[in-house]
């Protein structure tokens, strides 16, 4: 691995293209020996601070991007479908990654893939907390009982910490998910990763 | 050239991502044995008749997008820079094109890469109506001399003719520049050309 800046990954958990993204980073990012820091924000709060509207407020730009979202899985070979219930709110997922990401790192990401999978491959309901603390407790190997889980995600030290994150988002510039920032330089959105890959491979 | 109804290509001459398209699209479509319709539109009274917002009204979103225009431009191998004054008013340029495809058809596209380039890679100002009428005159072979080209520029026809360009691109449902339509499918920005590829493609 190289000693530079790890490369920042900002999503929403209920993002259709942040997910894919997540299906792509890792690898890319390994290609050039680059680790990646794993950042699942609240959008809508994100937005809120910057005084911006959701992509998906206006009814074109809703319609033109569930269209969008089928086509883009299938351009870049991910498995994906529309959740019946369509977005959700994430704040159990994300309070949840940052709980595992302090006491048990190794299974912070695993635990995200499960997560947008679950939700954006198998059309699950990622708004229960039941169903995140079942998938924090399969991904920390047993490290806590689900409803341990589910009672320190509800506890104001983990709102604290997601708060913290989306703080930073916001002063970071992001504004979208998914949201790549690499050596100072943001990318939004999927198909932003030709972009990014010319830039980590100049950087080598 | 097949049978199938032409692609429509609607941009806005202020737009880096349409100049982008413009020098993209019509060898794209040509491999696929199809045609392009060219319809410059007026982005913010689209955007307006949406109740949008534009792309570049909020400072951070702009900031983003002026470095992101030249790291695709780079990306695509396009002569790009931005320019002076940016955007600017294109009620001129999109009302001339209107006017040669009525008379002079074979000139409305020559003309439209003619504007394109002159503010996106040469800088100039596409506001002034002197340096519209001066480069459709050229691309229409001199059918008509500027002077006579910038009076009708003028005119009501010229203004209702655009009117019901951006009206149909309203209902149409375009929301941005450039926005193709294939076979009644919506492709949002240059970044989507590799989605209207596979469409073109699966088509065939």
């Amino acid at each position: 691995m190289s000693a530079r800046e790890a490369i920042d990954f900002y999503f929403d958990f209920a993002s259709p293209y942040g997910y894919f993204m997540s299906e792509k980073i890792t690898p890319l990012a390994q290609h050039y020996g680059r680790e990646v820091r794993w950042r699942p924000i609240l959008l809508f709060a994100v937005l809120r601070a910057h005084g911006l509207a959701g992509p998906l407020e206006h009814p074109i730009k809703r319609d033109y991007m569930v269209n969008d979202f089928a086509r883009s899985a299938a351009l870049l070979g991910i498995d994906y479908r529309l959740p019946a219930v369509f977005p959700v709110l994430t704040q159990h997922a994300a309070r949840a990654f940052y709980l595992l990401e302090k006491h048990v790192p190794e299974a912070a990401v695993p635990f995200a893939h499960s997560v947008l999978r679950s939700y954006l491959a198998d059309g699950n309901d990622i708004s229960d907390l039941d169903r995140i603390s079942g998938l924090a407790e399969k991904a920390s190997g047993g490290f806590w009982p689900a409803a341990r889980i589910a009672d320190l995600v509800r506890a104001d030290d983990a709102k604290a910490d997601l708060q913290a994150a989306i703080q930073h988002a916001v002063e970071q510039r992001v504004f979208g998910s998914p949201f790549v920032i690499a050596d100072g330089e943001g990318f939004f959105g999927v198909d932003r990763l030709p972009h990014l890959e010319a830039k980590l491979a100049r950087g080598q």
